[in-house]
């Protein structure tokens, strides 16, 4: 089969591998159907992630078929079209058992990092029956490769760990794929506004016309949020970028009492500013997505009241999987949100 | 009447001032009957606090005696025995109305600090109906001067915010006072156990006397925690200090999906390592205590579940109180945790 390999630093390229076979019981192999591009994978392209070893099949996001299932696997059946989560679940250990299936002790993010990923025509899909979803008739498989990662990562470490609720005022710092996905899914929880805050007009524009109701630069954002909310700052930051310079932000616009959600992948420590936020009742929050919500945004995406779809904005073919990866590099010239890659 | 006033850095006396008077209908005058000092207080002596103007009678905590009431105030009458709280609280603000005293728009921490304290003969309570407790019958005055800030900044920054629960493991980094507050008042929350840090032995001990089951010197700690939660780390990790190195510390002790609850007031910006802590689903928590569990407390110490007069070490007399602050300064030689001031 074919598959985009990660050959080491700045090298990738479609290779020739073999299917992948069952291993244990609880794996089912999986034909993708729709993969796309995370920025997570140019992170190890770019040679921050040393636990991906050269060889490794990239990719924890997609759609596809059941093409053989393990004699442990109880909830599908070889021909079922399933959702691929970015994260494996056993189900069973402490960690998964609290919820926290980021840290299942035989999973959490493995696909494309530790073991051959989701961009080859087939994979293998470890801890099936918690790690897989039925796509649900009437909907879109496109739409739903939405569902893998960004989705999850922006509801859960964004909009849940954030205690967004009715009324709640809101800046979101990145208007990324993961940002956005952030602001659509905060709107399930009503708050009074959300302040989308980017350096990329594009992001900006493509932000309103998902329906922020306020938009930012970088160096004006301070003062529209003393002018909405009277210099009181923010209930709830969202941090989806992940540099120094961000999270400093998200300490100058938080209001008292309110809470910092970092979404953001960090590759450097920042610094806090205990000297004034120790008396302000403010929280600062950190989570790898657990994709314990992957139903319920399947229940909304069903309902008609999640458009995941909007944040596709490129589709490639397999083939032209290198030419893909050049567009999601480049996003900002190509007005890239997420790539949508066809088997 | 006699005060003991911040005259500007370095430098505090016993003067003598003129007896407060109402200002507003919700004002309160009590005779103060037994105050204490706080670590606070030596801030502001060593020049740490610039809104605390010489001239300042110094005091946050206190019992005392209804001497006058505002025709405002409907729940105290002269003479009754009084709670004075470190937090002034209006009760109809926005951050009152949230249980965010702290932040309390005419109030928060105001006594001692921008307006005349507790150390002093008689006081001036404003928003008296909800800054004032009545001293239950039975119970010891001097004992409830503890109440008055170190027990409900020990439960609500520590214990609370620190999402203390059945089991929980706990790490207090500081045996101080509010470090020991926070140990007894864990206990209401049934953890499995609580290690205790300090490089003082004497604390150590002290802290083993009230019941903490390990305890640790800072150099060891790590090793302590890896063995007693098999590498895990704690759940909570409750930092009563407040220098760059304790914080420090907590972020290598807490476990994946747990609580930093930071209670110590710090002077300067810490290192945050999310570049670790992104993936690791934990929370940092910051607080001025807002007071709102003192009715709690109170409740704990008449039924018997909170010897919170085991804090205190020394007495004193007013007439003596700049031996007591030269005691209190010299805490470590001296073994003190809380000196008792009777007016």
């Amino acid at each position: 089969m074919k598959a985009l390999v990660f050959n080491g630093k700045s090298d990738i390229s479609i290779v020739d591998k073999p299917q992948p076979k069952l291993v244990n019981p609880t794996d089912a192999i999986v034909k993708v159907d729709y993969t796309t591009i995370c920025g997570t994978d140019l992170h190890i392209i770019k040679g921050d992630v040393p636990e991906t070893t050269p060889g490794t099949t990239l990719g924890h996001e997609g759609v596809g078929t059941i093409e053989e299932a393990g004699s442990g696997v109880s909830k599908f059946k070889v021909g079922d079209k399933v959702l691929l989560s970015c994260i494996s679940s056993c189900g069973t250990c402490e960690y998964c058992r609290r919820g926290m299936s980021s840290h299942c002790t035989t999973g959490g993010w493995i696909l494309g990092h530790t073991i051959d990923g989701t961009q080859a025509e087939y994979v293998r899909i470890p801890h099936a029956d918690s790690s897989l979803y039925q796509v649900p008739q009437g909907v879109d498989p496109k739409t739903l490769v939405m569902l893998s990662d960004i989705f999850p990562t922006g509801f859960e470490c964004g909009v849940l760990n954030g205690k967004v609720q009715p009324g709640s005022t809101v800046a979101i710092i990145g208007a990324g794929p993961v940002g956005l996905a952030a602001f659509l899914t905060s709107q399930l929880y009503s708050p009074s506004w959300v302040l989308m805050i980017d350096p990329d007009q594009n992001r900006l524009k493509v932000a309103q016309e998902l329906g922020v109701q306020y938009i930012a630069e970088p160096n004006t954002a301070q003062k529209v949020v003393d002018e909405l909310t009277d210099g009181k700052g923010c209930d709830t930051i969202i941090e989806a970028v992940g540099i120094p310079a961000t999270f400093e932000q998200c300490q100058q616009l938080v209001a008292p009492g309110g809470v910092i959600a970092n979404v953001g992948v960090h590759g450097s420590s920042v610094e806090l500013h205990l000297e004034t936020l120790w008396a302000k009742n403010v929280s600062i929050t950190t989570r790898l997505v657990d994709a314990v919500t992957t139903p319920t945004l399947l229940k909304m995406v069903v309902a008609g009241k999640l458009p995941a779809e909007k944040l596709i904005t490129h589709h490639f073919k397999f083939s032209d999987m290198i030419a893909a990866y050049s567009n999601f590099q480049n996003a900002a010239t190509q007005k890239t949100l997420k790539v949508l890659i066809e088997m």
